[in-house]
């Protein structure tokens, strides 16, 4: 067989896993928006099944054979190919390290311990979660050691969130901008407060849905490539670089929230939408790692959509689809508004400055937990101390602490420190970019052209091609917490006047 | 391997076909309601491949091995199993016969066919259609050969999709229809039409989507288990017996037309909601034949809809939804409107009385196409010949002749035949029915339970575990189109006085 026709299969290879990871992906999207209730089960084994494809065709040997056989040619191979093939055997590599009798528990796991969570949240009961949670963490330290068995078992798997980060990058990171952020907090805290009453005023659905609309148009998301539905929680799907979907939900007290989820999520898709078409049906389709997706995210909705000038260009827009409710509010009012700080309980409500530190209290528990160092048991305990020692708040009950995200249900640890990374890699880009491009002119005439194109051009065509420190560095020079804390302390000192 | 095991391999087998077809019904869904409007491509190297996977899963040597291993075991199987092995032997044997290279190039042609098909209506040019469509015939006719080499090849097609089902049978069916409907139609076009005029009054989507809510209320569908979408052209999706969808289009301009699709796309969701559990995730969960399916959608959308004693139970509900529009109008005049007889061009409008002439006349011209009598160049031309001996109107042009349906450009060639086999079934069923229950008492009161309850028992629950033919037979006899003529003699004497 010569390369062409290996090249082929390779191919081939890649887009029956594009083809189940596109059949999940519908399933899912159904489940969140339109499915009837009662219908899990059904959708449960297809996706079941689906994933089962997917692994067995990952570990097939014809599978080991055929990326073998490219290995050993890899000088011969281009740089699209050499990391298909490079990423593809990593995938394969971690995977039949796990034996598959564990595999198929771990999925059992998962997929139940999304249902415990939910009730335990809803029944604010941590002890119903703490078995599974055990469980989960029990298998994650098993599973470290598969993955890298030379590495701390947490190392090895923020290494699999955001490849090239471990903890002792991670401790300075996070004591740099809690040695910045900390202080800053308590010096706002003793200042008034700005008024965001308004925010909380009555906003019709309707007119909200026309916001989006707005927004999707500002960010420049093409409708026939992107569409906006309704769930829960919001979050956005890429199908291809040409079918993306973002989701939000709306609240008719608070015109803020599906605001900055329409522009976070819109971030999130302007990344997939801007991946080049020559890595589309393989596997470096998608974003590159969380982190570098969540600085995307984060620079639409913090560093653009929180700042004055794009306030300024899109409240004209507001006050005409909500005369009654922002008739009276200034573009410079809405701006403190939605940028007042408040030490809270809820991560995913957090003001920009103190979300960080939320983060951090999830990795210091993470660290600890896979470290072997802290008991699931203690968990609620830590949480409300660090909660108290960061943040000082007094959490009330573990359904606004410990028992708040999905992400440990879903087998996630070490996924938290990505959304700090992402506002890390965002303000060192905006930094970069301001020194390449007039960013706020256009901006404050609702032009975010310029700005799509910067990132297009630095970070969202590369997709999977680059290692996530590559595209990082690339755009923006290696990773440094300052230039995030810099930002914080001027955007923060201007505006509480400190 | 024991038996148990070897059924353990056949459930699974049947598990992986349930999850490519689950994925593939997905992604149409999505299509159809929310995709975005430029995302076909991605979506169409899915599906291909998910289509593929079926293919090479059924057609495997292993699959074939399995299979014949149990057939010579059948004596010790019961009817589910045997039922199983038999249905996917048949299901292999038509795959295998297909050259691969010819199912490849076929898969390729109708995919292409469907937007050529589209553009030739829009711009009402049979010539553009016209080299597909005699591509298409040859591929059925060589197709059919494959099926069944002693068969006419027609014969052989028709088997497809309502199997027992042969030109001699439906020859003499659709005399006898004709023999009827002809004349009738004839006297009641010398009556004086009723009243539709109101029916075209401005109905507002906000209060059709209510109605919807209501219908399906009524016709008793869970909501827990099958919920309804807008999209152009309604259809009824099943994934399993608990999660089926239905969808409509609203027309502000007619009250009728979602109103009757709710009714008629509910009662292909009462077929598969009502099978049984037994068969879920085999190759016989779905209804049995597209004949029964239609059955049980023309049952409830003309037997029960369009009487007087459903009109009588859900018009106050809908004068409450319309009072503007319904208010000087009442449940009789209402009744005689939507049963109004009006031959026409478009089958998908037309009446009860008429819906079968429309189908006779794809009848005829399949039949003369797949036997070889007909060419395709000249199929406008026996269009209009036909609609003018059958339903006495002129065909103005192919956009509301020949290219008013999708189905031949899906390469569907005999399921036409279906729609009037469904009606002729239902009449059937219903004079069974009325034997064994008070059908119209509880139906005026708006009480659907007992027919669903008898549709349920002697229809649904079987699913594919028995031939259609026995389907039918078991719950109403064998094929008999003078039952059908008889109910529609009965109702359209009385409505117009002859």
């Amino acid at each position: 067989m010569g390369l062409n026709e290996t090249l082929a299969e390779l191919a081939g290879l890649q887009k029956k896993l594009y083809a189940f990871q596109t059949a999940s992906s519908s399933l899912y999207l159904d489940a969140t928006t339109t499915a009837p209730k009662d219908t899990a089960e059904g959708r449960g084994v297809a996706l079941g099944i689906l994933a089962g494809e997917r692994h067995d065709l990952l570990t097939a040997s014809e599978t080991g054979a055929l990326l073998d056989l490219l290995w050993s040619q890899k000088d011969a191979l281009d740089q699209l190919h050499r990391r298909q093939v490079e990423e593809l055997r990593r995938e394969r590599d971690r995977l039949t390290r796990i034996p598959a009798d564990e595999y198929t528990r771990y999925a059992m796991l998962t997929n139940k311990a999304g249902d415990v969570w939910r009730r335990a949240k809803e029944q604010n009961d941590f002890e119903l979660f703490r078995p599974v949670l055990e469980e989960l963490v029990a298998y994650n330290i098993k599973f470290a050691g598969y993955y890298d068995s030379v590495k701390a078992p947490y190392d090895a798997l923020l290494d699999e969130y955001e490849r090239g980060v471990d903890m002792e990058r991670l401790d300075s990171f996070f004591a740099t901008l809690r040695a910045r952020i900390v202080p800053l907090l308590q010096a706002i805290g003793e200042k008034e407060p700005p008024d965001d009453s308004f925010l909380r005023r009555h906003y019709p659905v309707e007119g909200q849905r026309k916001l989006s609309d707005h927004l999707m148009q500002v960010l420049g998301l093409d409708r026939a490539h992107c569409a906006i539905g309704e769930t829960e929680h919001p979050y956005t799907l890429e199908f291809n670089n040409k079918d993306v979907r973002i989701t939000t939900h709306y609240h008719e007290d608070d015109v803020a929230s599906s605001m900055y989820s329409v522009i976070h999520e819109g971030g999130h898709a302007k990344y997939e939408l801007g991946i080049s078409d020559d890595v589309q049906y393989t596997c470096l389709a998608g974003g590159v790692s969380m982190g570098v997706h969540e600085s995307q995210s984060r620079f639409y909705e913090n560093l653009i959509g929180r700042s004055l000038p794009f306030i300024q260009a899109i409240f004209p827009k507001m006050q005409e689809l909500f005369p009654e409710q922002l008739g009276d509010v200034t573009a410079e009012q809405f701006y403190r508004a939605v940028n007042k700080v408040q030490p809270s309980l809820i991560r995913t409500e957090a003001d920009e400055l103190t979300y960080c530190l939320h983060t951090m209290v999830r990795y210091e528990i993470e660290k600890q937990l896979i470290g072997g160092t802290l008991q699931v048991k203690d968990v609620p305990e830590v949480w409300a101390r660090l909660y108290q020692e960061y943040l000082g708040v007094d959490v009330p009950d573990d359904r606004q602490g410990c028992l708040q995200d999905s992400h440990w249900s879903g087998g996630a640890f070490g996924y938290f420190p990505s959304y700090a990374l992402g506002s890390a890699y965002g303000a060192q880009m905006l930094r970069e970019m301001e020194r390449d491009i007039d960013v706020w002119g256009p901006v404050s005439r609702g032009d975010l052209s310029q700005v799509s194109e910067w990132l297009r051009e630095k970070v969202h065509r590369f997709g999977g091609l680059l290692e996530p420190a590559d595209v990082v560095k690339n755009a923006c020079g290696d990773l440094d917490p300052t230039v995030l804390t810099d930002y914080l302390e001027r955007k923060y000192r201007a505006l509480y006047g400190l």
